[in-house]
């Protein structure tokens, strides 16, 4: 509990002043005021966060966060559970979908094990921080002790630092996975160090049905309303998914006002693992690129912990997991994509931190109407001279 | 008028048998089918354009083309006409927004002139295919002669086909401002060529009246309903511009069912010569990503002169200017980013492209259920041998 008060005491504001001058410089690059959107909002805001008036977005890292969740032994997925260690390994083989559009935008994945049921076969690229093997079902009882809970946001926020602070330890980062490097490159000897942003990424099967739990105490809605398909389940076993969703509320009574209580009742390790993650970011005034409906869940139970985690958190896509769009109200985030994504694993992240890298080059690398000789607009100021 | 005849007669359909594997492939990809939503349907498309299973899109190029409009003497901009030829300078010391993105995605920018009013200083990167020193006033007569029309369009091919052809040619392609490439490398010496996909941009200060103006004609809405501030005009001056658009149709009387008719009434030559891109690169199944409204404009020309075109279009964004999203209805287009862009240049098609070369990157580099050795859907198949 130590490390989680530490980190929650040390998330603060926005840098408005430097701010307003990213604002003074952005009206002044050779495009007609606001005419680049939202690029200009997330540029300005990326100021804000970093408190640095020329951020690099260099150094890109997804934490793909791993859990299994008890509650798949009433027949919630489409898949069988040792689907998880599966991909796990799919992610460190560099093969699944999240490592492609990692190195595509040039980010690093972290694989991480929250808490696969099984022993994973050690790997260099994999951070072990297992609370325990799985949940247990939370139709039966809460998914996990109060202390897990602890244990899982704070496996969260150590790996986040572990990660951020390589470069000071002088030791490689791990994950190396989604570079882009050529082959060969780049390797232990001159690895990337340190995090300028971070998105966040999830698997594991069976934990739609947590994340649609946690969304339905936190914001008040319908079990039905935040209850989707998952990775494809047909009408039957959507129908027994809600009805286990609401028998696992009914029995443990989560605490809707206490984001830990909640966690541990109906939650899952990944989720906790990714909510220390956001937590950690804001923190060390890194922004942080929430991708799908489970990260959103994990966005909530952060948020939950400190509002003022919002000024840190960019939701990159809408998923098509209906309880998704609920979350982002309730935060108050407006997507950057809307592709009908529904993979995880921090896909909609990469992509969406692709955008986010090109507003800042935006600021910082566009030529001012003065330093190109472009007439501003007329009737507000007359020619600059070249 | 030989050279888009010929063009128009080559423009073919998609290849529905490649489609169809490419979406075998994509259901065995590790991860639930259609869980990557557009990214999918955008493999599948490429795969149909470019008949080819595994495609690359190595070589991303925008032409940026530009054009200068007598109408700007009616009062319609916020910005004087010198802008145009200011901003391709601009755009050739790699400075503006569209020189940033495109670096940033690894797009090469080709900056065309179409028909800017002033003889620009000559540029290694500056291609030259200058119709006319701006068009005419469209409230007191046709913008161009109807050969002035049909001279933009087939300028617009011939740069598309120098571009395209250039590595047969074995001559270096233009237009390096926008690469990626670490300073001082790839230049004359080994220039990347030929162009797999390609986006469309424009400058031309007043060009988003001429927009309104065929978009108006062509999709029947009133001119209220599709025009929009442009640059970022007040009150009166829209009230000036849409009273400026009426007459010009009024006086020219476009027929609505024969496009160099429009072009030529009431068009510009950047927007002929971007209705020549779109048309050279479905001849040469050419994936080709359609920025904002003035590209959109261009984009309705092409589809009225050959509606098939509208297999090989992807719309890039969808532009704050009212008038944008008409056409994309007309044609039947989904726009991949709303970021309430509506600067132009190309800026929406050089994310756009990312986004395309992402999902093709999904169709080529993830691993299979088999190879993977992960296990498919419950009750459908067994688990894979690993």
């Amino acid at each position: 509990m130590v490390l989680l008060e530490k980190t929650i005491k040390k998330i603060g504001g926005l840098d408005y002043t430097l701010m307003e001058k990213a604002q003074e410089r952005l009206n002044n690059l050779t495009k007609p005021q606001g005419s680049l959107g939202r690029l200009e909002e997330l540029a300005k805001l990326i100021v804000g966060i970093t408190r640095n008036g020329n951020p690099v977005l260099k150094n890109k890292v997804i934490f793909t966060m791993s859990g299994d969740h008890g509650v798949t032994e009433e027949g919630i997925s489409a898949y069988p559970k040792e689907v998880t260690p599966q991909m796990v390994y799919n992610f460190l083989r560099g093969g699944a979908g999240i490592n492609v559009l990692s190195r595509h935008v040039g980010a690093r994945v972290v694989v991480v094990d929250m808490g696969v049921a099984c022993d994973l076969k050690p790997h260099k690229d994999l951070v072990i921080k297992k609370v325990n093997y799985g949940t247990k079902n939370m139709a039966k009882g809460p998914a996990m002790s109060k202390n897990e809970a602890i244990k899982s946001i704070e496996g969260g926020i150590e790996v986040f630092e572990e990660e951020f602070s390589a470069s000071a330890q002088g030791r490689p980062a791990s994950g190396w996975k989604g570079t882009r490097l050529p082959d060969g490159q780049g390797s232990a000897s001159s690895p990337e160090k340190g995090i300028d942003i971070v998105g966040t990424g999830d698997m594991g099967i069976g934990n739609t049905t947590p994340s649609s739990a946690i969304t339905s105490v936190i914001t008040g809605k319908p079990v039905e309303n935040v209850t989707g398909r998952g990775t494809g389940i047909d009408d039957e076993t959507l129908s027994n998914k809600i009805g286990v969703i609401k028998k696992a509320i009914r029995l443990n009574k989560p605490d809707a006002k206490d984001a830990i209580d909640v966690l541990s009742k109906v939650g899952g390790f990944e989720i906790g693992g990714l909510a220390g993650v956001i937590l950690a970011a804001a923190k060390s005034r890194v922004p942080v690129v929430i991708d799908g409906f489970i990260s959103g869940a994990a966005a909530l139970i952060a948020y939950e912990l400190v509002p003022e985690v919002k000024n840190y958190m960019i939701a990159a896509h809408c998923s098509v997991e209906k309880g998704h769009r609920a979350i982002l109200d309730y935060i108050g985030l407006s997507p950057l994509l809307d592709l009908n994504l529904r993979l995880g694993e921090g896909t909609g992240s990469a992509l969406g931190m692709s955008i986010v890298e090109a507003s800042i080059k935006i600021l910082t690398q566009m030529a001012t109407f003065q330093s190109a000789a472009v007439s501003k607009k007329i009737g507000k100021q007359s020619r600059v001279p070249a």
